[in-house]
């Protein structure tokens, strides 16, 4: 049976409210998801959530789907306001639903490469917005998930979480420093290849090998010297424009789609 | 000679700073553009701003190059504090630079499609972020630009500015309410393809004829049937993940760049 909470100054609500800020995640371990869509994806990928606060009074099958099995499975299921959602949520018009979920690792010892074709990979990536929608891209292509090169942005903050609209439960996430990756990336088979303007090589030519690790640099700077020099292959997108730059996520989704589309004609 | 301006009181800094709300924006009919890069790619496009702020004491030939042109052609240049600035600009950080812009006309009536064999069209497109990235991938693509169809988040808001990396100034953006944008269409050479999961057509199947209209539906609801009905082709782009979504700006890019690599090979 789900628990009743209406006060703001409850403890637990309050310990979850604190998780939308950076230092809580890391003291907690935990970070928040939220809206019914987003954790049904989770629920589906084998993740519930430690505490489920939904809008008392709300139905709906799939809310009813959640809570029972983040009962079953030890949660704790919290019947509460839309003044609280929406304090936890940080939006006027909150979701139904929010979920505090205990942090997975991001170890890239974890990362099995021989799971996918396909892998991304990032470094001091700066905008939530873009390592959720990598994330998304992630999933859509069928890559085994995204590897975070040194200093990123959190990829358990609420916009990264909100952007990558469920994939940060279908997707691996690793983070490591460049020499660790450089490391790691070369004790097995895989491709380096490497997004950058200073190429000739148009991104349509190359046969991408199995497993291509697919880096983006910064979104400001591009990736550094030391970086592209590693890569097994640099490659450009053309750009026909002024501006001469593409946006990094959609970028990186170009190119995971060209990859996409020679591993699985 | 720049005029010296260090009080948040007065009453030009306030007009400018009133242009972060829509209403505001509708009666001046102006809009705010930020960052020494942006306001560049402007300047080359051919836009100099009505009033440009910038910190005093601050020194870079670009600057330089922006207050002289911006006072040849009328504009007032405004040597402000760092404190005004980030009060305009909405960050703690803002950029050295703050331009003041006349609106231009979004009116459909001003595009010539034979200026591009490629336009990007989106219909109730409801995030700011997405709509400047979709703008630097029209520029990137060398699109003629973005038709905003119905009720569409402002491309003139700080945040769809500030995501078109100066791209709003470089590309062409027309909106129209969808009857009116039919009637345009069909009134000259144009193919309409939809981007939409109801379909078993590849999005690398087709060859897109010259020049071919670039249709992605809302961010969470896809388009409604009556305009899938009018496209000549629906194509999907195929997802193999779990959360069978695509981030819209990044689905139209990847078709962007599919219609590309076919009309330049």
């Amino acid at each position: 049976m789900p628990r009743e909470i209406t006060a703001y100054s409850n403890p637990m609500v309050k310990a979850a409210r604190n998780l939308r800020e950076k230092r809580h995640r890391r003291d907690q371990r935990r970070f928040l998801a939220e809206g019914l869509r987003i954790l049904t994806e989770a629920r589906e990928a084998g993740w519930l959530p430690a505490e489920l606060y939904f809008a008392s009074g709300e139905q709906h099958p799939l809310l009813e789907t959640l809570i029972e099995e983040t009962e079953a499975a030890g949660g704790i299921a919290i019947s509460t306001t839309v003044d609280i959602l929406s304090k936890l949520s940080g939006k006027d018009n909150p979701g139904s639903v929010v979920g505090v979920y205990d942090e997975f690792s991001t170890e890239l010892a974890q990362i099995d490469r021989r799971n996918a074709s396909l892998w991304l990979v990032a470094e001091r990536l700066r905008d939530p917005g873009n390592l959720g929608t990598i994330l998304r891209t992630a999933d859509a292509t069928g890559a085994g998930g995204l590897i975070l090169i040194d200093e990123c942005v959190d990829p358990f903050s609420v916009e990264a979480v909100r952007a990558s609209m469920g994939a940060i439960f279908t997707v691996a996430v690793a983070r490591a420093d460049w020499a660790t990756f450089r490391d790691w990336l070369r004790s097995g088979p895989g491709t380096l290849v490497g997004l950058s303007l200073d190429t000739e090589h148009d991104y349509r030519a190359p046969t991408y090998p199995d497993p291509t690790f697919l880096l983006t640099g910064n979104e400001a700077q591009g990736m550094p010297d030391h970086m592209a020099a590693e890569c097994d292959l640099l490659v450009k997108i053309p750009m026909l424009g002024k501006a001469d730059s593409l946006n990094a996520a959609v970028a990186t989704a170009v190119m995971a789609y060209t990859v996409l589309g020679q591993h699985r004609p």
